[in-house]
């Protein structure tokens, strides 16, 4: 168990850098009660930290380069020095129990894959998202594109870490998994889906069957399961199309943008701390590039609930393929 | 040439069935000035044309069956005397220009590609969507859900064809198509899109390269192409996410549920009258199963409209594979 491990924070992540993930981890440790290491640039890091009178109470460590935002950075996982690679190191060596970067998804994902290493069995790494629920509560994406171009025993994999990331961060005692397709019937769907679908009957997870588009935001089920390709491509769509709906009721004269605020919120990634991958030896938590300290804050106190959890048991139930 | 032939209009497909469909038919007629020819039970046309005093205005056939909406019916194609299979024969037969259904879109798909065929050429019909645009005006899906499981050039083809539409429908003199992947740099994707990306760059189409979920309704192309599967996930994800959205604003108290209908209604299928599927030899068009008489009336103006196009000219130049 790494419970009570500190959390390692990618200090120069995310659009806003060490103004905002400084600040972030500072709230941590004082309102979420999460111990936080932040790497990146020392002396920023101590300016940062002299700002919020917390010299001596947030621990750093100190990393040469950063990797750019544009997601086409100079080959993340190679680019050894960055704060990116510092922090999965610092987890990989048992320093810290989580890690947590608002960097560029890709690279993180693939820094991490490589730094810290996926658990035994799990074949690949998928994103959790938790997405807001109509009846009230969420649920939960997965994947949300860490993994293009999954096997059916891959997707069924998903399902399980989605699970228990639903038990562990959304408090479900017993979530219910739908497999992502174009049509609720058995066997609707596309190749990877119907034998995903078939897997899923057959292993122990609390299947309801397959679900369709309109089903991802209702609350039909707690785990949403379907490749990355098509969860990353929904999940920026609902980005989008919460903003398009919002614009038109603004420009329709039908309520200020003010007003309307309060429902974008819903929608962002304040609200639940940003997409956990999964499958990897320790947890990592990938914060949006846009977050301000409350959301580095939340992303944190995320990871470190997640960090003693061991979602990966019963593997060998769900799926089983020679692991690449 | 076929303009000018009247629209094949199963009668019988729907949730509201004839009561609709008829409304639409003899809309069609008087206010598009779209001939029209219902198929279905025939007593109960024209019963149903008695209340409009339309007796002699709209032609009508008989057909002995109805394909149920749910989608599993019992082998649409196969059901030779459905109002679905005796339109698509009358379509192919050269009595209509084009075949407008409510039925369910899968029945429609399968019934269609059987009795109407693929054009020369086509190696899979692609379902076109209109989605409204946030700068105005609208684009178009392709694939919005026909083909499940395309490959590369399948998905070079759809873009040719939902340019053809993009033309005709929306008015686009030059149709800028756009990639769905999950990142705007050329080379990210799954492997469909990756190889999907070449063909288009090396097309004569107008090629504006990736684009991600949060460009669908932003407009920043007229042509969205994607594969069977994630237009359709999508499609339907966007009908959730309006809904969810403008629930939450009317639970908020932030705004009537009243007025909210009015951009509801920029989603709804009565603004572009339903889905085109293209690459067959005659038009055909699938209209929403919960389709009124006004927009029954649309889908058979829209198909009026494309029934006189040639929209698979230059499909040799986009992608060539073995017809299968």
């Amino acid at each position: 168990m790494t419970v009570g491990l500190p959390v390692v924070l990618d200090a120069m992540g995310g659009d806003h850098g060490p103004a905002e993930t400084v600040a972030g981890a500072v709230l941590a440790q004082r309102t979420h009660h999460v111990p936080v290491i932040l790497v990146g640039d020392e002396p920023r890091l101590t300016g940062e930290l002299r700002g919020h009178d917390a010299i001596g109470e947030v621990a750093t460590v100190h990393a040469e380069d950063t990797v750019p935002m544009a997601e086409r950075g100079p080959g993340a996982a190679a680019l050894a020095t960055s704060s990116l690679a510092v922090g999965c190191r610092l987890v990989s060596s048992g320093a810290g129990g989580a890690f947590v970067s608002a960097g560029s998804t890709g690279a993180v994902v693939s820094c991490a894959v490589r730094g810290i290493g996926r658990s035994g069995g799990v074949l690949r790494p998928a994103l959790a998202v938790a997405l807001p629920s109509l009846r009230g509560g969420a649920s939960v994406l997965v994947d949300a594109g860490a993994t293009a171009d999954p096997s059916p025993a891959m997707v069924a994999q998903f399902a399980l870490l989605g699970t228990a990331y639903a038990r562990t961060v959304l408090g479900r005692a017993d979530p219910v998994v739908g497999l992502l397709s174009i049509g609720s019937e058995p066997g609707k769907g596309n190749r990877l889906t119907r034998r995903a679908e078939e897997l899923l009957a057959g292993s122990p997870l609390r299947f309801h069957g397959n679900i369709e588009g309109h089903d991802v935001l209702a609350g039909t089920v707690d785990v949403i399961v379907t490749d990355g390709f098509t969860g990353n491509v929904m999940l920026k769509n609902i980005e989008g199309c919460v903003r398009t709906t919002l614009t038109m009721v603004a420009e329709a004269g039908i309520a200020s943008a003010d007003r309307l605020t309060e429902v974008a919120r819903r929608y962002s990634p304040e609200t639940h701390g940003g997409a956990a991958l999964l499958g990897l030896l320790s947890t990592v938590v990938v914060a949006h590039g846009s977050s301000r300290a409350a959301t580095i804050a939340r992303a944190c106190a995320v990871a470190y609930a997640l960090s003693g959890q061991n979602p990966v048991a019963g593997l060998e139930a769900v799926a089983t393929e020679p692991v690449p």
